[in-house]
Formats: C-alpha cells, structure tokens, sequence
C-alpha cells in the first residue's frame, strides 16, 4: 500500500488503540508500540491489521502483524505471533484506528492554502490559463498545460507533457507522463464510504490516492474517487470519455477504453484491453478480466472472465442477449 | 406551501386575471380581489387554485379558494364557495396564473448582483477560498467554509458549521445545520418544466426552493433543482455520492443513502432509511416507501412499498430479479 | 459538410498524401495537387475521399473525387474518373489524411489566447458577470447573458438574445438566436474518437462543429462533443435535461424534449418531436425517426420507426415491455 500524501501519526501505545475502541484486552504489554495499520498482507511487525472475512483466511493465517482487528469466530486462522482484538464490527473499529493514525485523511474540505500559480515556482514552467490556484506539495514535469479555473490542491504529482484541462479539481493525485484531463473533473475527493449509524454517519478514512498511469486521458465532468485502504488506478494508455464516474479503490488496466457516463462501484478491478460501452455500470467488489467487452448500457454483477463479450443487465454472454431480445 | 424567495407581487383583480385568460365568466364581481394562487389544500378566502386530475376529488370538495381553473368535468366536485373557471389546459392556464403573481420565479438567469465575498459582511465569519462570489438576501451561519469559485447567487440560507465545497452555483435554496456540499453542484436552478408547444415551450414557473436538511452531504456534481409549486427536499443525515440529478419537487427522507450517477424524476417521494444503488432511476410521481433497498442499475416506474428490496428494469423484488437471472 | 473553423492548410500535392501512407501508386502524376478532403458525396474534382464500407456503394458510385482511399474489394465500385489508393485501414488512414489538411484540429488543449471580457470588444454590448473571458474569432448577437466564470474560446458564434449561464466552456460552436445554455457544461471538444493502438491511440481530427440552433435550451452538465467529418446539431426548439451527453455527430430533430442523463453516442440522428426518458441511452450510429417516444431508463440499440413508443432494454414496443413486465 502507497499512501505518500497522509501523514502516519504514529507510533501509538496499544493501550490507546484499545482505550479508543473501549476494549480490555488481558495478558499484553500495555507500552507496547504500534507503528501503523496495514492490510494483511503488507503489516509487518508492530503493526495492527484487520481481518473481517473468511475469504481472507489465506492471506490471514500468514500475516506479520503484532495485533490484529478481527471477531471471535475468525481469531483461529491468525498465527501465533499475532494478537487478536475482537471487536464487535471490524470494519467500523479499522475506521476509527486508521483515523487515529491517519486523521488528516479525514478532512476533506477545500484546501485553502492554494496560490495564484502567477505567485508560485510554477509561473515559467507551465503554460497555463487565467485563475489558476496551485497547492502545498505539488510538483509539475515539464511541457505541461493547465486550463482556466483549474485548481490544483495539495498533494498532487504531476509528470511531463501532460495537459490538464480548464475548471478541473484535484488533489491527492499522481499523474504520470502524457496524461490528459479534459474539463470540469474532480480527482481525488475522498470515496463514497462511511457505516451508516441513525443520525450521524461514521466516514471511512481515505489514505489513498488516485494514480493516472502515463498516456491516459480522463473526459469532461469525471468524477475519480481516491482510495480508501488502496489505491485508486487507471492504466497507462486507458481512455475515459465523457461524465464517467470511479468510485474508492478501482482499478483500470492498460489500453482500455470506457465510454460516456459509465460508473464503476467501489473496489472493482477493471483487466486491460477493456472496452465498455456507454452508461454500462459496473457493481462494487467484482473483477473484469483481461480483453473484456461490455456492451453499452449494462449491469454487470458479476465477475466476468477473460475475452469475454457480455451485455444486458445484469449483463451475460451477448450472443445470447441479443438472440433473446431479437 | 412554503416559497419565501418569490415575491407575490397580487393581489389582482379577478378581471385582470380572466383577461390573461381570454375568458369572460359571468355572475361574478369584477372587483373581486385574488391574494394567492395555492394548492387545494392550502388555498384561502380570496385565493385561486387548481384541479386538473380526479385523483384530487377529496382535496377539492373541501378546498377554501375562492376560484379554481378546473375543467367542465370536474367541476361540480368543487364546493359552492368555490367558483370553478373552466379552461382548456387547467395546468396551461395555472402557470400563467402563476407567472402572473410571481413573474419573479420564471427568469432564471445568472445572478448579475452578486458581490466578491471580501467586498460583504461575510469577509470575517466566513473560511473561504479565491473568487467566492456572493448575491443578495443571502445569510450565512457560523464555522461555515465556501471553497473556490463558489458562486452563492441570490435567495440562500446556509445554517452552522456547513462546508460548500468549490465550483458550486446556488440559488434559492435553505441550507440547514452541517450540511456538506462538495463541488461542481447546481442547486436551485428552476425544474425541466414546461408544456411543449410548437416553437416555443411555456416554461412552468418554479416559485418552490430547495431545502437541504441538518447533516446531509451532497456529491460533486449533483444537480437538484428547485420545486414548481412545492419544495425539493433532501431529509436529514441523507448522504448522495456523485453525479445526482434530483428534479423538481422530489422529497428524500432521512438517513437514506444515494450511489453515484442516481436519477430521480420530477415530484417524486423517497422515504426515510432507503438506500439505492449506483445509476439507479426513478420515474416520477412515484412514492418509495419507508427502508427500501433499491439495487444498482434499476428502473424504478412503480411506488415501491415500505421494507421492500428492489432491482431490475422495471424494478421488482430482488430476490425474484436474481433468480430469474441466475 | 460545413466546417468553417478549422482551416484547409492544403492543396498538397499527391505524393505528399502518399508519402504520408508509405504507398507507392503507379501510373499517376506527382504533382497533380488535392485540394481537400471530404466524404463522398461532397467531393469534387481534385479532391480524396474515403469509401470504406460497401454500405456507400451508391454513393461511391457517383462521387467526383480524383483520389479515394478504400480498400482491394472496394474500389470496383469507383468511378473511372477516380483513382483508388489502397489501404489496410481506411479510416485510420482517412485520419491521417484529415490531420494533413486540418492540423488544427488535433490540437484540444484549452485556449490560452482568451481575454477578460472587459477587454474586448463586448464589454458594452454583453450583459456578464465576474471572471468571463473571450477568445478570438468570437461574435455574439444583441442582448446576450454571458454568466460567471463561463469561458467562450475560440471559434464561436453567438445570435441574439442568448442566455449563457455560469461555469460555461464553449469552443468551436454555432449558437443561433434565442438559445438558452445552463451552468457548466462542455460544449464543441472533439469527441472521443480514437484507434486504439497499443500504447498510443490515434485520434480522429474533428473538424465539425457544434450547431445549437434557435430556441434550443440546453441544462446544466451537458457535454456535446463536436462533429468529426460532419457537424454535431441540436435542433430548433429542442430542450434538453441536465447532465446529458451528446456524443460527436449526433443529430436532433425540432420540437424534442430529452430528459436528464440521457446519453446518445456517435453519429446518431434523432427526428422531430422526439421525447426521451431520463437515463435513457441511444447507441452509435442508430436513427429515430419522428414523433417517437422513449421511455426513461431504455436502451435503443436498434432504429426506431416515426410515430413509435419504445421502452425497455433493449427498447422495444412499450405496450409489449409494460405487459410482459407486469
């Protein structure tokens, strides 16, 4: 996980992890030190991770993390080394222990420390429009373009000869080399995620960021949420038309093309080679494999293999859907 | 009715009124005074209504209006007190009875007296970014932030500690207590109302507002238009993701939670708790119950009862939509 | 075609055209010189053309160009009058050719040749608000609205008493008389047309226009790409929704009503009195006739006859969609 833009605000004592979720938890070492929270996979020693479903049993059985979020049915499959924390709802308490060591993921508002680029280091190395306003940590490569009104708010990285349109938002973002962004897009707001709770909603943090891969081109009106846990990804040479919404935690492949006002639902993955056709929606938590065409107008529900052509909603084989709908 | 942004420029003379009619009523008092034209329900003494569908006969046989444009057919349903005007198009006729009164709700043009923030009172009170433009009768609570390029036109409340987020444009619109709106949104914009007629269209006048309740957050590039002859309201602790388009006089309960690129058509009513999927569509005039879950991707074209789980196109039980496409 | 913005940097001489495509053409002149190139019908002597699909037989068989681009099991349907230049790809190869020509109309990026309005020529003629700029070759008729923000690049024409909102960015567009554009929308970027290529897609020029003509309102959010080798219009009296996107070459008839989120992608025509349900999608190359109705939420994959009511996905009767969804 490549979260460069948000501080980690650790180490934490394990004794205020566990005062921040209400927990006792015996036979510990109340001064021992957590370093960060990390999925699984990537936590290394001292660090807390989570575990919240039986899918990942494998991966879980094999972590290195010192503690562990997780419920009393789950706690068996961790090793020896690993501490179990069992909490009530797991995904509710790696919210609140990620904002403990993230909290400046949760802060979405507008950043106004933004100057005129005319004020910044920027003003000769970038051709730019009227009213542009240029954040904290942002660098530009060279050849690059900026359109009129556009704002580049902390925390972005962006490569050479890329052109970004007028009117655009952006922050938390890495842009690569020879990227477009057409007009009007918003990247890199935190996601649409939070748990639901009667009259205030708890907001997942989001130390993600979106990463535009070199040759890619974003339309007008796009809407690319960062991650949450991971990153946000569209691949190199992948070209988005017009009003197309990316949800937290998608990621695109290479070369693949994806037409006006398709929506793709939180933590999809898209293969390469892709082509989908327009208003086609795509749910959260599925996987598109390689060399896929998805017909313009489709719900996809489901995983969809390799090389396959699909279309309908919920979309299934094409042939089959047109020899349906004659 | 509740339309505090519209000036009622009456009373009229009942004559003045039947002129722009083209209509001579006899047995009646030229110097009638009409106050208001209202709903059946809300209609008093002096005031004129409408009745245009069967579906209001209940409403109707009690309404306290002095006049009512109706129909031949419908008229007798009407009470003594009551004097029907009998017109060809009962909602034709009602919009030009309303333009009459508030001719101030038909142009929609951008607010040319807006003012930069730092040029109004709200310079000190307000967080604010570059280019905030600011119209009249605007108010504006404390710990509020307006982010850049915000463009806060005439007639708009913004309760405590709300954050507007940039590139936004409202107008005509009542703002509760934190309320988060993130970017590139249209709010208050008159509705997609009008009666079609060769080479020019007679717009609906729109003297209805929008009213966003405590604690919810609406997604970047959301429009929501204002009501016709009631209010747009999104309820309380109401969440949208991005790229929403809620038309005139829709009504959202509380505690619902709305995906990316979700339609809802014109005076629909959406209950408390509901949550609906990505790119779901709501025909209008439909009422969806009370903790419906609507799936991603449906067409919604009938009401909905409370507790029901939904999906497809046209939307049915969910779990009938799944089997039937296994 | 009528492409009055992009400008014919040609003639070329014919084996510069060839030069271009890596061909060796025997038995012709060198120098014999093309002036332009155009579609096949609107091509004269000594200009290329392109005929890549048997489809445009008739035409082909009439047209007056000197050269064509087409392929080995075409080119028997060319007049003798016209030289066949045989390709891999004809319409890769047309793009080619096209840049040649019209090299301007690659280039996309924003215009940084625009004014402050107040430094222009329509500083006493224009009603407009704050941070509005101009580029050259830019006229706008008697009482005009241009609203905050709203940035009118090069290349357009505005009529009379036009009413263009905020947030607005319009390029290479023909707007007539009595139109109405709403608040941030994209209006005249070319569309997205492209061959894919491994890892660097080649795009079409487009060298069409946007046409709105007289009357036509077009809503907040909308995205109408200009046409490629003809022009994107959108027809008098016609009213669109907010959020709607238009794909390049798209035509719409008078008198249509199309509802919020609706897309209709490339090189569609849609006839007159045409109303279109929220959320519906029209695909490429398709045609609606007259009077047709679609209802929200369609997907029309299919021509559609004059005087027909079509609902579902894909759209078919809507009698026959309504029964069988009961």
């Amino acid at each position: 996980m490549f979260h460069p833009f948000f501080k980690n605000h650790g180490p934490f004592k394990i004794s205020e992890v566990l005062n921040l979720l209400n927990i006792n938890l015996k036979d510990y070492n109340y001064d021992d030190k957590i370093n960060d929270i990390k999925d699984l996979s990537s936590s290394q020693l001292n660090d807390i991770t989570f575990f919240h479903s039986k899918k990942y049993k494998k991966i879980a059985i094999k972590t290195k993390a010192s503690f562990c979020l997780t419920t009393e049915s789950l706690k068996s499959d961790l090793p020896n080394s690993c501490t179990p924390i069992i909490v009530d709802n797991v995904l509710v308490s790696t919210s609140k222990i990620t904002s403990l060591f993230y909290p400046d993921s949760i802060n979405d508002e507008f950043d106004k420390n933004v100057k005129d680029i005319n004020n910044t280091k920027f003003k000769d190395k970038v051709t730019f429009g009227k009213n542009v306003l240029i954040g904290t940590n942002v660098s530009i490569g060279i050849d690059c373009k900026i359109g009129h009104n556009t704002i580049i708010e902390k925390n972005v990285v962006i490569g050479d000869n890329c052109s970004i349109g007028s009117n655009n938002i952006i922050r938390n973002t890495i842009i690569k080399n020879n990227v477009k962004v057409l007009d009007n897009c918003v990247i890199g707001k935190h996601g649409f995620g939070f748990f639901p709770i009667q009259n205030k909603n708890l907001r997942y943090p989001h130390i993600g960021i979106v990463l535009l891969e070199d040759n890619c081109e974003i339309g007008c009106g796009a809407t690319i949420d960062r991650g949450s846990m991971s990153n946000t990804i569209i691949g190199r040479n992948t070209y988005l038309d017009n009003q197309i919404h990316i949800a937290h935690n998608v990621k695109i492949g290479e070369n693949s093309i994806i037409a006006g006002q398709v929506g793709i639902a939180g933590s999809s993955i898209i293969g390469n080679n892709v082509k989908i056709g327009g208003q086609a929606g795509i749910s959260g938590h599925i996987k598109i494999g390689n060399n896929v065409e998805i017909g313009g107008g489709s719900g996809v529900i489901r995983d969809i293999p390799d090389d396959s052509k699909v279309m309908g909603y919920p979309a299934k084989n094409i042939r089959n859907f047109l020899r349906e709908n004659k």
